[in-house]
């Protein structure tokens, strides 16, 4: 049982950055995104108004720049050559002033630096400089989305943590289901739901499962009844009704990697019209299921989705996309979107969601984790499509 | 009983941002941070690789610009002018030549435009021009910042709900302490506590309650013995044994605001040595409540802490400041830092939580969630602080 991504596999990402990097004519490289960061050195922190980084200096040793609170904390866990800490943010020095003074002494002057972010952002009340700022190279040269496209494809130990939230998913959605009654308020029957999921979870996984994320969860977010309508809605606390359409979603973290389920349900009963709307989304489902393969591009598939909305009539109830891809982040690019041309390749692991909003009514929207195979797909999320098991 | 900021005081924040705009010598302006959109229109959604944002035109009309899929749902919960939307991102047309177009519309271009970010910014999957590269104004200008400050001191209606948050977290808190047993995991424990104290709260607080964030929740994040020395651990599944020193966190989200709370506790005993860093602790936050008065800088209360810490010799075993600003976001400016000078003023509400980290013992944290009046403080949070009440 596979709970956590291996040390060599951190490496080993590590080392094909350090491949990307020549291809970009870098020397070095600074790296600000959270996620990123968790990618290349397996560090998983609490993001706040402190500045954290990762830098490769141009003898490609891996560095994390951290705060001093967080300097224990990044040698026990960051798959990492050296850590750096500054004091405090803001300070009386700021951090980007001793972000300088390493950068210096690892040689980043005068060397084509490659870098993700201009700087550290964040909501959290941090101002800071720019790293063009504050020390001088040959060239900086932008990085965006390079380990965001190392992140597309899944190798297999990615593959087997996905699995692994599924399965815990699935938990958490059956018993959301066995507690949804009308009466009862959405936050009382996924408090519950989730709750048993998780001691479940952790019982049957034991210390080694780390969730670095939530726990096992099924949640409404506020898909009850007309309010299911909203594609996104918040979790609003509201009382389910009889013949409420709901929709639902349920995952829980493994090590930091998710996965997406999601029902279209019914509290006691459907009328025709839900059962109308029930089957053409689940139609709209099975038509991308059957276009994904590799080698192909998001968009056809996006396409196949919109050609079968436009042949029903229904085109103006649809509002998004089918679907994108996921693992450290809930989404993640590339996206089933007609303008979305990256080809579709075997280890990519997408959600499939082609939804429907009837206004007065409700949302109807599965979604279901699909692996792409040499094939088409294997189903990574397990639960039961048809309407008659989603009756609750 | 409160429980959602009115709709009034929307239109007052609004009003306000106007008069900034003014001082700053902008006709119009455009927002992208997740938090100030909620901030200023009421409108709480889930961030995706969609971009969102609010714009105030020049006649000071507010427009929030959304995806399709949320149109329905920002006209039904912002309070706005206008709501405008794009089909999808990526879309055939990026959802930046839609902004383009409404910006045209309403009067930006030659004007003096404000705004928050040069752009959307997301990681997840987003990919867009900034707002210079799609409109041609007679000057931008950055208001990084504008609406952060317009939050550091808290309405009536804002302390009410933060009040509110505090009541809930000691719930949370005192069933966290009840379940604290050796031999059960720390997520057994937590998930346990939070959805009971989750279900009092909806119980008790009946349907017109809406978290926009977490409901009740209370935590240990992995610092449990040995690992809560460091200061930000996250969840690691660990059980709990007789004797470890344990930092707690919890609160709950009422209307998107939210306290903290956080205690330092031990397993059914605390040795000599624990005794005496919990003294230490409990005495420099006592140093601090005496320190926040207001007209002074914040850097002054960290500076009688620090002093407190050099006299008792323990300066090594300290490595952040001793508090920051709270509300809508859990980290918030102006911070009880040295090298942060904002002076303290009646409404600010932050956080008291001078730390001590012991290597191999344990972390020893408590955090207070107080407002500061015209006279100091008044302490929002009222949990035990003793020793002889945190002893499981």
């Amino acid at each position: 049982m596979l709970l956590a991504i291996p040390k060599y596999e951190f490496k080993e990402r590590q080392q094909k950055f350090f491949g990307k990097l020549v291809e970009k004519n870098c020397d070095a490289a600074i790296v600000f995104s959270v996620t990123d960061i968790f990618y290349l050195t397996g560090f998983h922190f609490h993001p706040t108004e402190r500045p954290i980084g990762v830098f490769i200096d141009p003898n490609q040793n891996v560095h994390l720049f951290v705060p001093a609170l967080e300097h224990e904390h990044a040698k026990e866990y960051g798959v990492v050559d050296f850590v750096h800490s500054y004091p405090e943010y803001p300070g009386i020095k700021h951090p980007m002033e001793y972000l300088k003074e390493v950068l210096k002494e690892y040689g980043f002057e005068n060397k084509t630096v490659g870098y993700d972010a201009i700087g550290y952002g964040s909501s959290m009340g941090y101002r800071g400089q720019s790293v063009d700022a504050i020390i001088t190279v040959k060239e900086f040269v932008t990085l965006k989305g390079v380990i965001e496209e190392m992140r597309f494809i899944k190798s297999k130990n990615e593959i087997e943590l996905i699995k692994e939230s599924c399965r815990w998913g699935n938990l958490a959605h059956r018993l959301l289901q066995k507690y949804t009654k009308a009466g009862l308020s959405e936050i009382e029957i996924t408090s519950r739901a989730s709750m048993e999921a998780t001691m479940a979870m952790i019982e049957t996984l034991g210390q080694e499962y780390k969730p670095h994320g939530s726990t096992a969860y099924a949640i409404f977010r506020g898909q009850i009844g007309p309010q299911s309508a909203f594609p996104h809605a918040v979790t609003q606390n509201i009382v389910l009704k009889k013949g409420d359409t709901l929709v639902t979603g349920a995952a829980s973290d493994v090590f930091g990697y998710t996965s997406e389920l999601e029902r279209v349900m019914f509290v006691e009963e459907a009328n025709k019209e839900q059962e109308r709307y029930f089957q053409y989304m689940y139609e709209a489902q099975e038509v991308a299921f059957s276009a994904i393969k590799p080698g192909i591009p998001c968009s056809a598939v996006e396409e196949s989705v919109q050609k079968y909305f436009k042949e029903a009539g229904i085109t103006e109830l649809t509002s998004h996309h089918t679907g994108h891809n996921i693992g450290l982040l809930g989404h993640e690019a590339p996206f089933f979107d007609l303008g979305d041309h990256t080809e579709i390749k075997p280890g990519m692991v997408f959600t499939v969601e082609p939804g429907i909003y009837v206004k007065g009514l409700g949302g109807f929207r599965h979604s279901d984790t699909v692996l792409v195979t040499d094939e088409g797909i294997e189903m990574l999320t397990y639960y039961p499509r048809d309407l008659q098991s989603l009756i609750c």
